[in-house]
């Protein structure tokens, strides 16, 4: 593993050496640079080239969900680990004071850091199923969503491939299992043809998400078998292990019975999502063509609309 | 106050029902509809238009900041009470059964959650004191950094306008006194210049921020009589208490101090920023031309590039 962490480092530094990462004192936590977010606009450009013309309705979450909204989302089941909570101070002047001395000596502060009604949004689309909900009964069409949230995984590491603070453009498709899964079968296509677009290579492969303890050795078990997750991965800072920067998931009604989502028929809807991890997509890109946007095959700044 | 509440829910439940805010279930968090996105983007571009020609140095940061950078900051200093720390779950699998059990009973279940690196910025320009420091004693020309981020502040309100997670366009300057001052004085002009094209009745006055606690009342003070931060004030609600959309800020050596921040002389830098209210503006915006973008004046959408 060792070869694999100094790759991950070496690269690491040659990002934050060109400007295009900031350093926070973090791993996995990074300001971005001008030229760094212009190729994150590139990456949604050429999301929405593709997907625009299927009439989705567009919707923008913040970086947080309702803590409610994340209990009913079935998410801590599988993955607590990686779930952020948002906590505040709410004590008198003397607990600040406290506080402060605290901080100055160098102690932990937080203790008294009360829970919050917000939560961090561990994907995308976990804003949309009970929007989608709240209007009750679909129509025959089913729904289809545009969303794009910056997301939080606790997860610290050197990789800069694994942010803790990361964005995910999605389209999110709610009806009928058909429509659920027919949907996913389209944008598996669509997803090979953008990334072979951009001239990287990769993979498709069935994903194994990191589900936590006992129960999540029989999740993951059932997510390989029934194939409900692929992933198109990208060679980062290693061939052996390429990383993940797209997904196509289908949820079966996993959603549908989290939230009531019913479709035209009363039936629980069956929901799919496809989730491009634009800042993987965005180091794919500077590892395989160059640091300078300008030096990229003409072709590749193109398809980015740079 | 009643009249005031009555109004910040009437104005809520109309962009909830006009959909262009989304329900998560809790006071100041709502997901954002297209149309109102592309009013921000409208907004980012008017800012863009005057500001970009100054050159800025562009920098993008997620919606957290290093715990230590917070700690470093001073912010917990003067208003706690608004911090948001993120928290996880770091136990067993027994641990995470009694979890899940806690949720499944709607009881308390984020006891073991145990403090990240992570907090969330409380305002755009967190990330960029450290980064200009790791740079080293600055140019003759000192800095300038066009900074975007999206903020949290933990202060639950049916109040559309005062969102717990909201965005912020800066500007930064950092430098000499008189640098910072000039700055900031530019963009006074420059912001009334802004918001008088968007066709929004405004005035500008000293900024009274809700410093936290005894310490609190005297940083109040000293804002006051210094006139470290001007406000451009709005009546989105209300007449009586219009809504602060921009603010001016000059923070002395306050940075400078925390970060040892230096001009080219070797002195403490100097700073002051100019902050834009992305989601303020539009929802000004929306209450006074109104809730179709289509039927705004020619005039104002030219200026929002719309």
């Amino acid at each position: 593993m060792t070869t694999l962490i100094d790759a991950h480092r070496a690269f690491r530094d040659e990002l934050l050496k060109a400007g295009l990462l900031i350093s926070m004192g973090v791993d996995g936590l990074y300001g971005r640079s001008g030229d760094f977010e212009r190729i994150v606009e590139g990456i949604n450009h050429a999301f929405s080239t593709v997907g625009d013309p299927d009439g989705p309705d567009v919707m923008r979450f913040p970086p947080g969900i309702g803590k409610a909204q994340l209990e009913q989302s079935g998410y801590l089941r599988s993955t607590p680990q990686l779930v952020g909570t948002v906590h505040s101070f709410a004590g008198s002047d003397r607990d600040h004071r406290a506080m402060i001395d605290a901080i100055e000596k160098g102690l932990d502060w937080t203790a008294g850091q009360v829970t919050t009604q917000v939560a961090l949004a561990p994907a995308a689309c976990y804003g949309v199923y009970p929007a989608l909900a709240a209007r009750g009964r679909m129509a025959e069409d089913g729904a289809l969503v545009d969303v794009y949230t910056y997301c939080f995984r606790h997860e610290p590491s050197i990789d800069p491939a694994r942010m803790q603070m990361f964005r995910q453009r999605e389209h999110v498709r709610a009806g009928t299992e058909q429509q659920a899964r027919s949907f996913r079968e389209l944008w598996m296509e669509r997803g090979k043809q953008i990334v072979g677009s951009l001239g990287l290579p990769f993979d498709v492969d069935v994903a194994n998400d990191p589900f936590f303890g006992r129960t999540g050795k029989l999740l993951a078990t059932s997510q390989r078998e029934e194939t409900l997750k692929f992933e198109l991965l990208v060679p980062i800072t290693s061939t052996e292990q390429p990383t993940a920067c797209v997904s196509f998931n289908y949820h079966r009604d996993l959603f549908g019975r989290a939230w009531q989502l019913e479709t035209a028929s009363g039936a629980l809807a069956h929901t799919a999502c496809v989730g491009f991890g634009v800042e993987r997509l965005t180091l794919a890109l500077l590892r395989h063509h160059g640091l300078a946007i300008g030096g990229w095959p003409k072709k590749v700044r193109d398809v980015l609309g740079l």
